[in-house]
């Protein structure tokens, strides 16, 4: 599924709640489900829960992104497209 | 660009880098990212630096999810197929 076309699905499923909520609000909710994410891979026992933590982390970057009135594919094709933007390389060569 | 794709495209820039850095190290980095997001997102002043937070943060959910073995896309699909994981409905019409 494109970057894209998950961002307007979750548009169509939670546009209304997340634009009400808020940036802020919104933000927050990301915070939490990153530090969730952090939990389970810590206990790196179970793969399911994990991927389950993965999926809500880029669920709610994407309700940020609607909120924020950012094009989450665009953004990321513009930063990373096919080679390091601090060393222009692929694979990055940067010596930090 | 598909979610895959991009973990992938992820995968040929940064891996050699991100499995020596390990799955806290990478953790640590997406948190980071996530605070940038924050900081930028406070600012609202600057749309083309927020977009290059944006994709910071996709980027390093991605390398995570190549250092810990997990398909994004996968992931993100199970869990959010065009219908709330709550509710079943699209639009989520959970009452929470």
């Amino acid at each position: 599924m494109q970057i894209h076309k998950f961002q307007e699905m979750m548009r169509q499923l939670y546009f209304k709640r997340d634009f009400e909520r808020g940036i802020n609000g919104t933000f927050n909710w990301l915070v939490d489900e990153v530090e969730e994410l952090g939990e389970e891979l810590k206990k790196g026992t179970d793969k399911e829960a994990t991927e389950k933590e993965f999926a809500d982390v880029i669920a709610w970057l994407a309700s940020l992104a609607n909120v924020t009135g950012i094009d989450l594919e665009r953004a990321a094709i513009n930063k990373y497209n096919f080679k390091c933007p601090k060393c222009q390389l692929s694979p990055c060569e940067c010596t930090f």
